[in-house]
């Protein structure tokens, strides 16, 4: 058993590690030290500090039972030698000592290890263009940022703000100025979408949609090329490719990067993206030195690549494992699936796996399905749609991914965290077609809506659901290049016949088997009901009848209102 | 491919089978038989109609899209003949037909198929005390029944009711009674706790708990003898080994039998319970014969052993499958985990595997933990607790059950389906330790109360974590066997202190390393916090400090409270 172990980092991962082991070896010596003085804090509850949803920043730093885990706290509560204000400097492998300055009085020293982990975290990125460093422009990424954010929003400095990046942080803090504060709030993005790395294209355009019904402007596509000053009135003027924007508070929020300097200095090995690389127990290259959390590659388990993924959730799950293989056990961690949720005003939206794009990219041959069905039985009061992409590997039919969104955050992430268990075990596309889940009129539908989106991708794979996207429709239908045919009941119908003439045709789909006869065999159609099964319904209806030019409306017209373009 | 499917029943799996069917093969001649004439419909929001979620009849025989689906429905819209009012009497194997009634003018015929589907259901039993069959006795069983009693409701008939039987539906009707209509409800079980198939004894007497906070009387263990007629007043007398309850309504919900006896009397393999047997095609000992649902015996895959599983869920999921095998592909229906969803009043109920109780009676060596926990990070506002037993297997540690409760019912039922798919695939309990779910504040914690829940169960397999739970820990406080050591902050203790006087020990956790020398070394202590993890830590600090004889209880006050028996 180690006598000290020294740990880096004091936020989530290091001071998880230190009190695990605590419970697990009464006597091992601890120490932790932290070059912040404000230290255990969840740093996930940012936006909602900023938002106001979360009041004091004492409450990201307290426990359950609301004791702040201050230095005091980790040194009675749990023996633990908490050091703020230090930093490391330096890992002297040979000696197993770490070379430390304490930032108040610059003093140096070293302290010994048994067992030494990094659990440094990683520092924001701040993008290239001039102006990046000017005041009011603020990256939001520790407990101090969040605080000065905040003071400029309560003064009432901030009528208009720009936030740079659609990731979740992002997102996330557009809602704060948006939903409290009233900001009127822009979010520019470099990608085609938002939340890019971790959405497709349809929850992607979802979230976009829900953003902007709340007031955000979202620009996609878009390149900040400065941030300057007005000269005349002092606000600042965020330069684009396409136009020029004036507002108090500039907000960068474009990435993160690993802090693995003090591990490459040692000779630790890094990988590509710039994360210490880990075995399964998550020891580094020397296997008296562990690191885990934001610093990290890990592996993803069905991309197989090493990335890093800067999930709080994973992070303390290998705090756990790390304190057990210091104290003598053996505890694994052998990746990650890449399970992610985000409240977008709302909506929840959640996601396991890969995009399609992310899956191309690593070699499979993706086939997604998309669906939207309401979250519990039909006839039960106040259900709400759930929109959901399954994406599978068309050669053997294993999952590679899901996203999802809906008002009912809880019953999306419930979906699809069953879903991140299956990927983890190599599951197909049957195995989600017959999951089993616990079923109530009040909570689920009998076939619910991921074993639908299971159902649908099995056909589409078969063959017998020819699909196509709701923005791939809304194109087709825009260039005359398709007529639809709408099999909904003749009054929902009406208003789009009446719009859009002899290109919107209305054969309700319980009288479509008697009435083959009125369609045109020259024009592709493409199919339209409410969320999508009448329409597949449709399709199998008129292949049997030999009309066969037809493409399947994805989730139906409520796709098409949920990505952003309704069509009357 | 088969040229005529001849399918029995029209409730739930029958018309799946018959529509699936359609879509594959639009040549097949289809025809469905049901005895009744109300078919198709979503027998599991009956009790919803009864309590007013759901306005009419109508609409648990409707589509998401508002179409009725009678004979006429499946005819025009699916293409399938659809009899009602017609009794399956005989199968014909090597005739390969089925005679049948027209119960309308008693004509009999006989129907030839290629393959024949069983979806005869399940019949309640109807339990053997005089008087079960007086008028106003009722099962609720199907539309006609659940129309009788609403009738009786909306008539302002029913003052007082009583339900015997506290199984799900049972409890769902008791719901429904007392929450719209007032009525005085009074639910009598045989056994010693509610859902006693589905649940075990901790998340049992939560729900009891709920039921009583909304005014359901509930009597365990109690046997009724007879139910009687006041010659006076015209009350029915429902008279139990321990008192005599007057009401104007009973309603029978004592379980159910499945509807073989045309499988049987042809010669098809029945089991145990009484449910057809079938292999993972679905297939009956006759090959061209399938059936399903409610009238089969399912593997469980947990407990090996082959029984009823009435769920509708199954069904629909089994209807698929089927018409998959039929129409000339290979679908296999393994066996089932139990997953089961339930709403009790404000309360969402989930399981999935075994009970403590059954886990032990299928010859395993169960350990459970029983933890309390917000259902998202504490520092987010309104959570809710979630309450949870975990289940294990103490040799392999393999997961055998889980069963939580909260008041967000999606997000217990997130918690338990995904743990549904661990079961399934026999993983362990580090798997649920590591488990990886989306984190985000309002959505869920770091460390989720399902990777906790592992985490304790790990802790307590490792004899870390000596636990005692709720129920215990009262009796052993009532017969003075144990000190309480409660080691929240002193304000909140000081009431039990002051009440409990030498019995109840108060020290701050925080101050417990430096108090240990005021601790007795006799009596044994019973270590409590608010919701477990405190108490944890404090058996582990004791454990140091040479003080071994504690038990830590489980879930913490929470639980206590939830259990229903506050100390104040």
């Amino acid at each position: 058993m180690p006598k000290r172990v020294v740990i880096i980092g004091a936020v989530a991962l290091g001071p998880k590690v230190a009190c695990r082991l605590r419970r697990l070896d009464p006597d091992v010596e601890i120490t932790v030290i932290d070059r912040d003085d404000m230290i255990s804090y969840g740093g996930c509850g940012i936006p909602y500090y900023v938002g106001g949803d979360v009041n004091e920043i004492e409450d990201l730093c307290s426990t359950a039972s609301h004791a702040i885990r201050d230095p005091e706290f980790f040194r009675t509560g749990k023996g633990i030698a908490m050091l703020t204000r230090v930093e490391a400097l330096a890992i002297d492998r040979k000696g197993k000592r770490l070379k430390i300055r304490h930032l108040e009085d610059g003093k140096e020293e070293h302290l010994s290890y048994d067992k030494l982990v990094i659990a440094t975290g990683s520092a924001p990125v701040r993008p290239p263009f001039p102006g990046a460093d000017l005041p009011r422009v603020k990256i939001v990424s520790n407990l101090h940022d969040a605080q000065a954010v905040k003071d400029l929003l309560k003064q009432g400095k901030v009528g208009r703000a720009v936030i740079v990046g659609a990731g979740a942080i992002g997102i996330e803090l557009a809602e704060a100025m948006t939903d409290l504060w009233g900001v009127e709030t822009t979010v520019i993005e470099l990608a085609d979408q938002v939340l890019p790395a971790a959405l497709g294209k349809t929850i992607g355009r979802i979230a976009k949609r829900q953003m902007e019904d709340h007031g955000v402007k979202v620009m996609l596509s878009e390149r900040v090329i400065r941030i300057g000053e007005a000269p005349d009135t002092g606000s600042l003027l965020v330069e684009t490719l396409s136009e020029t924007l004036s507002c108090d508070l500039v907000v960068l929020s474009t990435g993160i990067r690993p802090n693995s300097m003090i591990a490459s200095a040692a000779g630790l090995a890094v990988g590509r993206s710039g994360g210490i690389l880990v075995d399964s127990r998550l020891r580094t290259s020397d296997p008296d030195i562990y690191a885990s959390g934001d610093c990290i590659e890990l592996r993803h388990l069905i991309s197989g690549e090493n990335q890093i993924m800067p999930l709080g959730s994973l992070a303390n799950r290998q705090g756990r494992i790390i304190a057990d293989n210091i104290s003598g056990g053996s505890s694994l961690f052998t990746g990650t699936v890449g399970a992610f949720c985000l409240k977008v005003f709302d909506l929840g939206i959640s996601k396991a796996g890969l995009t399609f794009r992310q899956a191309r990219a690593a070699g499979f041959d993706p086939v997604f399905a998309v669906v939207s069905q309401p979250d519990h039985a039909h006839f039960y009061p106040s259900a709400n749609l759930i929109f959901m992409t399954l994406i599978a590997d068309r050669r053997s039919r294993k999952i590679l991914g899901i996203e999802a969104a809906g008002k009912n955050g809880a019953a999306v992430k419930a979906r699809v965290d069953a879903v991140a268990v299956m990927l983890r075990h190599g599951l197909d596309v049957e195995d989600v077609c017959t999951l089993e889940t616990g079923y109530a009129p009040p909570f689920s539908s009998a076939m619910d809506v991921i074993n639908n989106a299971g159902n649908v991708l099995d056909n589409i794979l078969a063959g017998r659901n020819r699909p196509i996207g709701a923005a791939e429709f809304l194109e087709k239908l825009a260039a005359g290049e398709m007529q639809v045919l709408d099999v909904r009941e003749a009054p929902t119908a009406k208003p789009f016949v009446d719009k859009y003439k002899d290109r919107w045709l209305n054969i309700p789909l319980l009288e479509l088997r008697a009435r083959l006869a009125e369609l045109p065999r020259q024009t592709p159609l493409g199919l339209l009901c409410d969320t999508g099964p009448r329409s597949y319904e449709a399709q199998v209806i008129l292949d049997a009848g030999g009309i066969t030019d037809t493409l399947n409306l994805q989730g139906g017209y409520a796709m098409i209102l949920a990505t952003g373009s309704p069509l009357l």
